[in-house]
């Protein structure tokens, strides 16, 4: 059997179970947004490592190289805010064909440096090797959390509230729009979502400092997908109101002109960086006083934890529909 | 131009001066063996990353997927020793392709994961991603040094004395055995080393605690590269005894046979992942104590750095060589 024949899914269940057991002093192992180490009394060390690759998560036609540097980093912050830890550090490598212009190297790392700056992350480290096939960028970062402020997806607990960072669907549309022969000039918005994510550094770290919320993840493959772990790591069910769903204006213009239902195109569709959080209904002080300290991007109740792990449901006005599937990396294209 | 025309020293160099200067915490940044970090007062982390590329580093008709997995780790693993650093966790990056046997995946973790066992390594996380082109390996390591007690490339002086551990040249014989078409069965010590580098882990960690070594450096683009690179951030010179090189008997023989100069042969080859190390003629006693404890790889005197910045030769008996060029891993083939 082969990789793709298996999916990413089952593929990673099957690494888990080969690793040996983490020592005491990994508080969060395999599986989460990111790892949580302890390695002093009062410190943790939360760090994630996540990779884009050319032909699969950008393509040159339709992002430059420093929207590529500018990408490979903010997914990286992105799953550090889902845990609720501030970025500090990371490690850059880079695998390189040959053939690559030097000035294109030199425009990737500006991407990623100009992200670093503005969260204050030091690029300690990396490696360059070359490669005969298409260019990988891996990123690895790192950073801190307070004790037992971290935020893990398995916490959610029924009857705990569902509360969505900012809009959802513009980087799905935005890609569409950038692949369709058929399309024009793409909404220069939901372009931009597909290739410069912005990682809700400020606002992830806020809700763990606040303890607002007792769960988190982010939306790297969708809300639907991240919904579903989650549920899944979390052994609730989810049901989740359509008719709130906040989505990109560009992108519901666009499905709607299609004829494509805008409420599970978005929730389908990945690469939103938007971080969802578990919320218990007595932690509503806790949770406007972060939104009052991090106004943007805003916070949308969008639904609730619900007892039976097998409910994985959109709600509009009654009418229900399943949950989609989560993106599936290694699916037969 | 391109990246292959500029070559990766250059490249290293541009991309670095891009690099916004990191915070006060990172003690050591790009360029050396790994980053040391302060993430508390007494506490140092250091982390490195390194990947290994199907089709560069190794392919799969002369490794097994458990040599890949096990080489995978043991060349970060070899990185941090370099720094004098005790591992503790690592992150197992897969970029993989579609058609990759699920078997063969789990052969590789295991190879990775046997060998984090032997070292008390915690895989604390990782990702899986698709690739249409080669398998890529990355992994991150993280582990701790006493303050003050990591080894840096900057710190050798003139008149430190030249510490090599266990032999060199092996890894590379045992590549051109493998891949030479008129060779018979390769000679497996010389075969092993190629697919199988064993860290020294506990020769770093040792050299940092008893402060025996001012400065070290790893061996994976071999004696030659790392004596430059050393010489080169310390602002000395080289001077090596050719006639005292502890090189692989398999690899002697090797090239003797071929007409090839052992000496020149294993100082330009890489792959061994030794270590070496700068020792100051005063801390002879902290070096006994370590060769004490630490008997297995022995270390072998190999020279002396010099004053002179520009001197970089191996010497047998009066007859001077200049010290090989590093391995160039963007030259044009």
């Amino acid at each position: 059997m082969t990789v793709a024949d298996l999916g990413e899914h089952a593929l990673l269940a099957r690494i888990l179970a080969r690793l040996p057991r983490p020592s005491a002093s990994v508080l969060v192992g395999p599986g989460d947004d990111a790892a949580v180490l302890a390695p002093g009394r009062n410190e943790r060390l939360v760090v994630t490592t996540d990779a884009v690759v050319e032909g699969v998560h950008f393509t040159r036609a339709y992002s430059s190289p420093a929207d590529v540097g500018h990408k490979a980093l903010a997914v990286n912050l992105s799953d550090l805010a889902a845990m609720a830890a501030t970025p500090r550090w990371a490690l850059l490598s880079l695998v390189l064909p040959g053939s690559w212009l030097v000035a294109d190297v030199e425009d990737l790392v500006d991407g990623l440096a100009a992200l670093a700056g503005r969260h204050g992350v030091s690029v300690a480290g990396g490696n360059i090797t070359r490669t005969d096939g298409p260019l990988v960028v891996d990123v690895t970062a790192g950073g801190e959390a307070g004790p037992r402020r971290w935020l893990t997806r398995g916490a959610a607990r029924t009857g705990h509230e569902i509360w969505l960072s900012g809009t959802i669907g513009g980087a799905a549309a935005g890609l569409e729009m950038l692949t369709d022969p058929g399309s024009r000039i793409p909404d220069p918005g939901c372009a931009a979502r597909h290739r410069r994510p912005e990682p809700r550094v400020r606002l992830g770290v806020a809700m763990g400092r606040a303890r607002a919320a007792k769960a988190a993840m982010d939306l790297s493959d969708g809300l639907a997908d991240a919904l579903r772990q989650v549920a899944a790591a979390s052994g609730v069910g989810v049901r989740i109101d359509g008719n709130v769903l906040p989505i990109d204006q560009c992108a519901r213009e666009w499905w709607t002109n299609r004829g494509v239902d805008p409420v599970m195109a978005a929730t389908r569709g990945g690469d939103d960086y938007e971080l969802l959080f578990a919320v218990p209904p007595r932690s509503g002080g806790a949770l406007r006083s972060v939104a009052r300290h991090v106004s943007d991007p805003p916070l949308t109740k969008i639904g609730v934890f619900t007892k039976d792990p097998l409910e994985l449901v959109i709600d509009r006005a009654g009418k229900q529909d399943a949950l989609p599937e989560g993106f599936e990396h290694f699916a037969h294209r």
